[in-house]
C-alpha cells in the first residue's frame, strides 16, 4: 500500500514517543508528509503530537488535513462497538 | 461576539449531553453552523460528539472545517502550562 510508511499510529506511549516518530519519519527523507492515525481516547495525544512537533521542533510543517471518522470495532464475543478516529496529515513545507 | 452563542464547549460530562446540546443548536434555526470546542483529554469526547450527531441524529449536517491549536493555560501558582485544543465546526447542507 502506498505510502503506508509514513503513516504513525497514536498509542498509550508517552507524546514524546511518537513526536520522535514523527520528526525522524520526515528526516529520513522519503516522503514530505506524514500521517498521524488515533482511535478512541488517543485521539487527544494524536493532536498533542501534531502540535509539538510543529511548535517546538518542525516549525516548517503544516497541517494539510484533518480527517474525522468512526470505526466499528468487534470484540472476541462478537459484539461491536463504535470509536471515532482522527486523522492527521502533517506535510513540509516547499 | 458574534456567532458566540453557537459554540458548545466539550467538558467532562457524558458524550449524549452534548449531542444533546448540539441537535439542540441545529434546530434552535439561529445559525446553520455549530461550533465544538475542546481542549485537552476532552478532544477525544469532541470528536465523539461530531460523529453520532452525524451519524446516529442529523445526516444532513457536514464536517465544515477542523483546527488545531495550542493555548497557554497559567495555573494559580503561574506556572505554565500548554494545552492542545480542537475546534469543529458542523453546518448544516444546504
Amino acid at each position: 500500500m502506498p505510502g503506508e510508511d509514513n503513516v504513525i499510529y497514536i498509542g498509550n506511549k508517552p507524546v514524546m514517543s511518537y513526536v520522535l516518530a514523527v520528526v525522524t519519519q520526515f528526516n529520513n527523507g522519503l516522503s514530505d508528509e506524514v500521517l498521524i492515525k488515533a482511535r478512541g481516547r488517543a485521539i487527544s495525544r494524536a493532536v498533542d503530537t501534531a502540535e509539538v512537533v510543529r511548535n517546538k521542533f518542525m516549525p516548517g510543517v503544516e497541517v494539510k488535513d484533518i480527517k474525522m471518522g468512526t470505526e466499528v470495532l468487534t470484540g472476541e464475543g462478537g459484539d461491536k462497538a463504535n470509536v471515532s478516529s482522527l486523522e492527521i496529515t502533517l506535510k513540509a513545507k516547499a
